[in-house]
């Protein structure tokens, strides 16, 4: 099957997922649904849990398996972009094409909306956790994984030190550093917790480790670049806003060419990592290649 | 052991089991830990853990099989303090007689080290989870507990609840609605998750939740009380902040004489529940004077 179409087949069974996960309640308290919702399915390419589910496939396991978490990291990535909108952190108006949600909800519900979605992570992993009696240590595994994955040792530390960089000139191993933990920790948490989940062994987690690493590094240069030269359009966000925003990127510190150059590096050191999987690990060889061609 | 004395105990318990858990790493993010310290460690009677430590003592369990989950409850309200305070929601400049976390450290920040105390909660628990083979599902069932009393069916729902009331003329249902979830959730979740963990059957947790909810309502009412009698140098906080805000309160609906007669039913109430359980649960009815009586 080509790409594209098996894409399609994660996308709509997470999309489906989410839909199913969160329903507006018709509550005193609705708005928050709406707002929360209002940026759970604002569309994009839910790389993250597709990751969740061809992992899961790598393993021939059922997505049922795993479709808990893969929503949870949706809704903590979702979170996270959330609070990361807001006037007082990057003061974005537009995401994905359309207004950020402090724009249309209001700054304060904004907050709340994020901290309810990082909540309600945790509750739906929790929920499939405890009907997962036979397998409720690896369920149990597979949350504090993300947990640190999403917490100040991986995604909120990658913030704040982006936060306080704001405005600096920062070394290349702080860029680094921000990078691993800001984006990259959030790529690796869907494939480890997976594997986990579908207990693989520990080579096979070290492996996909150092796979996710790669493309978790890869993703963060093509979105730098994607700055300088995706538009409007097909980004659905102002591009140039690193530039006017005076930050540190690949592009400030290697150059264009020369952050291409490492992009297209650190995609064949992710694939080189899979080779002991064989032809099973095609598809996930070809999320590299898709992560670094991507054009929003 | 007068109360005093034996409150001490918890409380010190308590403090010293924060303090462990939340170490300052000398990371470049270190600020975000230094945040989520100073609201944390800010004092504070941290009636909600010391509920659990209570609770524990009553079923003659040892506090280390709770106790990270009190820890996380404080962390949890601890962290929607720091949200709560925001210019986006109450713009408040002191909590606790000290300035809040976004006048210290920024409000960018201020909403990175909440998020991070609500993960690093789940955290904790995770952890704790895990070290308990044989008593996981139990302790994963608390957590449960306690994520449903801090998500949108609970405190986050009653804050969207009262951000969405500022400045208007709510009904009394909606300020009962608003309180149970907003205050009253995270009162129950300490009694109620710690019975879960000590093995309480359903008519014990029954019991211990009206005994909860009435706790949780007389919280609310005192807090109303004390914002109208209390002053800076004993509450910590700016008193008149509710009037002045224009907000629906138990006194604004009650006048002060019928907010105090409220109080003092649901104190009996609450109290009057936990007669099956004897003079064991002496020092939990003495909790529910505490709270009636505190003056900050």
């Amino acid at each position: 099957m080509e790409f594209n179409k098996r894409y399609e087949i994660y996308l709509d069974y997470i999309n489906e997922a989410l839909e199913k996960i969160l329903v507006v309640r018709d509550v005193p308290e609705k708005t928050c649904y709406e707002a929360m919702k209002y940026s759970l399915m604002a569309g994009g390419k839910r790389i993250r849990p597709v990751l969740s589910l061809v992992v899961c496939d790598l393993f021939g396991k059922e997505f049922k398996e795993v479709i808990a978490y893969a929503c949870a990291i949706e809704m903590i990535h979702t979170y996270s972009l959330i609070h990361d909108d807001l006037p007082s952190m990057d003061n974005d108006d537009y995401r994905r094409g359309r207004l950020t949600n402090h724009k249309v909800y209001g700054e304060g519900l904004a907050v709340l909306a994020g901290d309810a979605l990082l909540n309600y992570a945790f509750e739906v992993m929790i929920e499939d956790a405890l009907k997962s009696a036979d397998n409720i240590v690896s369920k149990v595994k597979a949350m504090q994984y993300i947990a640190k994955a999403s917490g100040t040792t991986g995604m909120i530390g990658g913030q704040v030190v982006d936060l306080q960089s704001e405005g600096k000139k920062v070394s290349l191993e702080t860029l680094t550093y921000m990078h691993k933990c800001k984006t990259g920790a959030m790529i690796k948490a869907p494939i480890v917790s997976s594997a986990i989940i579908c207990g693989a062994d520990e080579t096979q987690v070290s492996r996909l480790s150092i796979f996710a690493e790669k493309i978790g590094l890869a993703f963060q240069i093509k979105d730098d670049i994607l700055d300088i030269e995706g538009d409007l359009s097909t980004l659905g966000k102002n591009s140039g806003s690193d530039v006017s925003n005076d930050k540190t990127t690949y592009i400030t510190a290697y150059g264009l060419d020369g952050a291409k150059k490492i992009l297209d590096e650190v995609t064949k050191e992710g694939i080189s990592a899979l080779e002991s999987f064989g032809v099973e690990a095609d598809f996930l060889k070809n999320m590299a290649l898709y992560i670094a061609k991507r054009n929003n």
